[in-house]
């Protein structure tokens, strides 16, 4: 199908801070055939990879990975940010602009050798993934890749992960 | 499939406070045949209510939700916490036992006469599903029904819609 997701992305300037451009996939997710082909390439590119299970990271992380984890029969799941998981967990933590924020994992979220791809809606400076890697790791998992709706290239996310293989449906350039 | 969900929910004593028991659907995400079985029995009921669109509160219920969407090939449309989307949007209060909350949805997110299924991971007082309730229906649409992992029939959530249709998979009394 040809789609250009981005006529489908909002561009919303100054949001949530003065000078930032958020894209919003709001619009791809209300429209029915939009949400599907996403998750379709999204699952297509996690079955090439051969994952054996999707993690998310919260929030907007769970409405991508979600329905690509049940579209191929496989688990998801949640990195969630701290004191929202109920058993023991794992922490890693990563650097915002200003600040830092944390993700967690249950413990045994992960089985050993289990080979995992993450999905999430944005790739930007890639602290999420770089936390969500951490924590694959430390659960005895394996990272085969991650998948995005969008990548801003200029934020170099990419180069701060060497050998994690990455794909996004659209990029955007001077972000 | 004859399958005992019940036996897949951590029920984790004293959290997220004292006295309460948390009850855990990351085993039934983390299995894919669980994932699948409870998406197909939520879209079931989705498609019995003829819902034109899926409305998830944050976070949990995108998780529930979306993969219910993408499998009836609806939209999906999420309920967040304040501050969260980017465009214009209409908001509504809950009470919290301590405090209150907000719920937000885009005032784009759902057409006119939209038949509208609300899925979340638990129905207990049912304070997230008034507020999905009163944004929906400002903006046009209908609650046709909603649907849940997860009831707590005790805390009369239920009894608070009076002519809203809900399903859900497991109740757990004494809560």
């Amino acid at each position: 199908m040809a789609i250009d997701f981005k006529e489908h992305i909002a561009s919303v300037e100054n949001f949530p801070n003065e000078g930032i451009i958020f894209r919003d996939i709001t619009p791809i997710l209300q429209d029915p055939e939009l949400y599907k082909e996403a998750t379709r390439r999204l699952a297509e590119y996690a079955k090439s990879k051969n994952a054996d299970v999707i993690v998310g990271p919260e929030a907007r992380g769970f409405i991508v990975g979600c329905p690509v984890a049940t579209e191929l029969g496989l688990g998801f799941v949640p990195a969630r940010k701290p004191h929202k998981l109920p058993r023991e967990v794992e922490r890693a933590s990563y650097d915002l602009e200003y600040g830092s924020n944390s993700l967690e994992m249950h413990k045994d979220a992960i089985k050993p050798g289990q080979r995992v791809v993450v999905c999430d809606d944005l790739l930007a400076t890639a602290g999420t993934l770089r936390a969500s890697k951490e924590l694959i790791e430390r659960l005895g998992g394996e990272l085969v890749g991650a998948a995005f709706y969008i990548e801003l290239p200029d934020l170099h996310g990419r180069e701060t992960l060497p050998g994690v293989d990455i794909f996004s449906l659209v990029q955007y350039h001077g972000a």
